[in-house]
């Protein structure tokens, strides 16, 4: 296993990671990426064993309900690369488990690099949305065929590469990247048809990052959230990379492409569910401290939008607690959280978030954007007054009020609260497609009995 | 046990029952009653046994969450008296031992009471809302102190009690009414704090009624849901009733007055939710019925307004689950619904409805209001004309397509409909209730704690 | 012109109208038809004036935005059927205007017909949805070629046409049906490009009908809106009804079949967004009135939720005002409501209704479906003790406060209220439709200009 | 008048602005006043016109609905500073007018004060919101009895202040600050019934600022929007500031205490109307031109999702026309805009811009959080792959997407998008206040008419 600190040097690898138009000169150092960083580093020494049979807790496998419910409360504790290498690891089993019917050998090479990246102790991270050109095309239909990762060469070694995925979420500082269809291709579209590993140093191999992290300048105080959870978004550019054919999990075969987006799927919602929970219990928690410290718990509509966040966040925890008393199982008894119940929980998180922001902004008040900073506060030419102005109750200290403006203002609007509010929505494919999962998994026919029996019709 | 002819011989007891200006001869045999009558006498069949030591379902006690998870599924299949009667057995038990430290006789007076009636078989309902006048004042502080329940003279063998019960639904079918107060009634307030077991056709009770079944003229199978559900609410006046001590449960302590409120709500809440989820699947099949019966399934704005109507219908099936799988449970070990997930969720379902039912008339149409009755239907002059223009997609025939508009129509629109849209908010309260409730259970400690770690305080 | 009487006298002229399966006698003496009777006959004896040339004033033009705002608001005191004839008369006209440079002959017989109308002083409906069979198929493509309404021969002097018209307000109790295309029609289907008007008592014309009036066994005073506004709804069959030359104004032109759907929506908007004002208004007046008879006028969320039905209505006042003030004028002059107003203020209106009902119903309490009769309250032996308990605040009687949760319920729950609720959403043609025609009429390239400019892209 | 330069150089006069702990400078070349400073020197530059007689169009008084409706249009062109000045400007004469009768000598002092500023050009904004201290008491009874500004000492030649004055969008940059009671002061509260003009570097006035423009490691073609409307919030602090006598509008009468927040109200009312439909406009044009960059212009529930945005900005223009032409004169003439449709209209705009967000972001896609920066299409190592990769449709280059992505996320979630989300709310007050205002508005009387006659109730 590795600490912390080999960690951070390991990142040191030659990697082309770019930010803002440059090339990052080493990204354990560089300001933008320090939250995920520092977070996982103390990931590692968290759990850091000496000797060589010693594995990180993110391979454990689910069987019973009760592991279920243990994982998702041990997953809130996790940093977030090692909550997205659990994930690809876990998908990456059970897609493996799919293949091996019909394609044995592919099956076996993703159980031996399986074997092998968990001996290395790396983290890795799922690289899935294409960059789709013409969303009316289908991946062979298009002007430009790169517009989904493709095999451009087929080697007596390996395959070569190119193409690009977007929105990978910690991409810059990861060791690899699982490379995976983004959705069903069809026949004759065989050289879409491409699953891999690919070491974020691969020659080729290029990320461009969008940072959320507050710049340099700035007092990362003023960002309690963003330092907590900040992360980068990396747009993976993979410029003819070769891969060695032992790090090839599917090469053509089209019947199996979809596999690995479905597996992915099933172990992702076990981690974002929750986390959607925990986000709206702190929200709730937000909301009932500002109005503490504004002193305006007694006001009818501020006690009604309290309880309305109290509403949205029972009905998570409902779906969280459904979704986990009714895990489905794979063939192999491996527990997955209720498709139905998880689905239709993040289609309600993401649809009613607009609305449970807008709330805690109303609870806030205008200092959610006006609070001074705390530098403020300790500069002897404005701190007393900006202490006796900032004061409103008996027992919170003016800096503890300004700590939860600054909290609300960062975890709900700029800094992540603007990558939160769009990801609620995004991840997992919009609102659209969240409906559409949730249609699917719904029984439809004891509904359409209960029409029928209401409707005085004898059911066909 | 009484058969169902029993049930309906046993109404023709004297009883004063009123419905629109008039004196009922006989309950049993006048159509507005019949909906709720037919389902009664048809619960007493269903379960009758021979036998002195023979006794009904509905006062079994649920031990464990799969006690708990079985009588909310055979609860959806009993008839509304008989559910009633089971909540209200339930409570007074609950209620009887909240008393026994305190007030042994009264405890003791309750449960002689429960075994008597469930020898005699009898079908009771609660009635606990009082008239309350001006809503801004207490019990004791009314222009007209009959405006709550209260005992105008106490005798050496009873109390003769004074005063309206509202909303009372099914009361004009039942045999007997648990008097109980409407909340927790202050010292000074003890002629209010009067719990006691009244027979319906005891000399000074009359019952006012509202009755939402389908009017004479009218062909029942244009109200099919009504001609399922619908049932009569009762005006109940106490017009300076004895009641004998015998059925006296509490007579004067204010300080047990809300542990009858208080149990009723916990006993109320195990039916209520169950039958939520029922409703929202309903309208989820009737809503995928009339579309297929349009030909509009693949419409994109009907197939989304469906997919959110199963959205509703499963958040509320996930709350159910966890209600049931976070059960709580008394001292004397008995399971009752998780308090925090069934006030959450009975706030979503009530507040949401209204634009649930908005969607199903949107992706039913025009003819929801329009479509011609059955009889026109059969009627030789225009039968075939209506089967011609009302047919609009092979497999599903003019006869079934007019059934669903009738029932949509009826099941939430008028008729019971009517009825419908109003209970799901009232019952329990109005919204406002519903969200103080949900308020009061959640663990608000947590939410505080989740809120400072992303403030960066140290929680005080 | 004609007297109220007289009206009443000529509908008995042998016309065949179904209700409930039966063939009607007398429409004029039918309780059913009773609230849209006496109102259009009180209409006919408020306008009567004796003489040759007095018409009625529904013929009038608009021909500035004054015009247009006194329009609107006279309209709102005229009967539905009044109301319904204006609409088409002037839609009549607005087609004929629009056909005359390529079928003069066809627009000057539009015209003819009109004076004539005018003379016998007669009310008219407008017949334009079609049965529609498979909605996914074009009129000439469908399994029954009835599925829309066409002309299956033509004779020397004039044609057959069979088909049937759904959704028709009032027909029964109107003289003349203007049968008109439901949407344009393509080449081939020159059959379809039918219009005409069909005298109600024409051989083979069978209306079949639905009516929301309450049954003969209730009493009115508790269907309060229902006795001022309800009516039928009437399926119309053309069971091939012969039409004479002279009333035929379309007769397979493709290219203008969509003329009279285009100039009837322009006109029936005209009505529909003053109604839906002053339909805001009533709720808002009736929230209020209950409120203040419960006397809960000072509870917050009372309070709260009555100023958001307040934005309701304003929000609606806000777009009529601006569909006035901004009119759109016709070639001949003639102002129209402004087209993008009131399309976005109908899709408004329709989908927030639900709840604004909702919302009406929490404020009014459970008593808006259980609140006894009238007739309970004059019954020797309940009525001293009704109004005793249904009493709460001083300064409002048991009777008005009654009244008030019968009119509630009535106006927006069963009754009147049913056919209102899914009426506001299918007026028009759903929420979709209002999207679409909202979204035509709207300045995307003034959006796109100021989406331009804040992306710093120098518009191409 | 100044030219832009003149009021670059005016700025540097020895005004204590602070910025994250540290006194700024000079603010004129402090890069995070940049976008405020250059759009107010840009405004100057404009109208500058040499001579002594020439003033800037902002003191002009509108009188007729047509004036009125010019400057809603052109004041959507001028600067946040300059937008300001005139409010404050036109408030103070609106409450000049209201004092004149009872306090002749304070109104010419405000009339004076006013004739000088014009000419000598300045800018100004208004102070209102007051620290507040505990919520639940008055000015008077805080246990800091500086939680409201009040008058300190009272001299022969003018009176000393404390306090101070929160959420003051561009004070660091105006020329004077107008002091005003932020609500109505009882009699004993006089020492908080002050109104009076203070010049930002006055000695004692110190400006805590938050500024929202971009950081200065940033580029700034990231944040368009905010390098268009990009401003700072002031947290005015008056540490014992001394004004003379002619600056002093108002010194203790209580009476008149209300009169300028009243003022100040009407007139701020004027701009914010008139932006909430640019918004809305550009939100819509946002929309449809990312999906168009997209390809998913003919997507069905994208489709739907535009259609709402163009709702929202419709039914907001149609209530700035109807507050236009349905304007409110004072007695001076003066036209204002109706109260009761620009409160509505607020309330609604607030209420429904979490959703109106939501959507845009939902049609965005991922991209609008990960789209590279253009810095990085600019580096020759990424420029190409970058693209390629973000072209999606022809006609689109990845420029002009990238501009637009940054765009939506700058305007709406993060930088200037987050101030907005808050802003929109607050402004005014939040939902609350916005709620009461349109309430006191509205035509009770006439509802209450409408909803006796629906219940047949002759009203008393």
């Amino acid at each position: 296993m590795l600490t912390g600190q080999q960690y951070l040097d390991s990142l040191n690898d030659g990697r082309k990671i770019y930010l803002r138009g440059e090339l990052v000169d080493n990204v354990a150092t560089h300001p933008a990426f320090r939250p995920t960083i520092e977070d996982a580093a103390a990931g590692y020494d968290r759990y850091f064993q000496p000797g060589e049979d010693a594995t990180a807790p993110y391979y454990a496998v689910s069987r019973s309900v009760e592991d279920l419910r243990e994982l998702e409360e041990v997953q809130l504790t996790w940093d977030m690369l090692s909550t997205s290498t659990a994930t690809g690891i876990n998908a990456l089993m059970t897609a493996a488990s799919r293949m091996r019917g019909d394609l044995p050998e592919y099956a076996d090479r993703a159980m031996k690099w399986l074997e092998d990246a968990k001996k290395r102790d790396i983290r890795c991270v799922q690289t899935i949305t294409d960059a789709k050109g013409d969303r009316s095309l289908s991946a062979g239909k298009q002007d430009d065929p790169d517009a989904y990762v493709r095999i451009v060469e087929r080697r007596s070694d390996g395959v070569v590469i190119r193409g690009a995925k977007l929105h990978i979420t910690s991409a810059a500082v990861a060791h690899e990247l699982l490379v995976m269809p983004t959705k069903r291709m069809k026949p004759g579209e065989e050289d879409y048809a491409i699953t891999c590993a690919v070491p974020v140093n691969a020659p080729g191999v290029k990320i461009v990052n969008v940072s959320y992290a507050p710049p340099a300048e700035h007092d990362w105080r003023e960002y309690p959230a963003s330092a907590l959870i900040g992360t980068t978004e990396g747009f993976v550019i993979f410029d003819d990379v070769f891969v060695p054919t032992e790090r090839v999990f599917l090469d053509g075969q089209t019947e199996h492409s979809a596999d690995f987006a479905h597996s992915l799927g099933l172990w992702e919602r076990l981690g974002s569910l929750g986390h959607y929970v925990e986000l709206a219990d702190t929200i709730v928690g937000l909301a009932q401290l500002i109005s503490e410290a504004n002193g305006t718990t007694k006001i009818p509509h501020i006690k009604e939008k309290i309880s309305g966040l109290i509403v949205y966040a029972t009905m998570l925890r409902a779906s969280l607690e459904a979704a986990i008393s009714g895990a489905m199982f794979t063939p192999e008894g491996w527990a997955t959280p209720n498709e139905l119940y998880t689905n239709a929980a993040k289609f309600y998180a993401a649809s009613e978030y607009a609305n449970v922001i807008r709330d805690l902004h109303d609870i806030g008040g205008g200092s959610t954007l006006t609070a001074p900073a705390l530098a403020d506060l300790e500069n002897p030419e404005t701190g007393s007054l900006v202490a006796k102005y900032m004061t409103a109750m008996p027992g919170v200290s003016a800096e503890q009020r300004i700590r939860l403006f600054h909290a609300i203002r960062d975890f709900t609007a700029d800094g992540v609260g603007a990558w939160q509010l769009v990801t609620m929505l995004q991840a997992g494919g919009g609102l659209y497609a969240q409906r559409v999962v949730a249609t699917k998994h719904y029984d439809m026919e004891h509904a359409r009995t209960l029409g029928f029996k209401v409707a005085g019709i004898t059911a066909p």
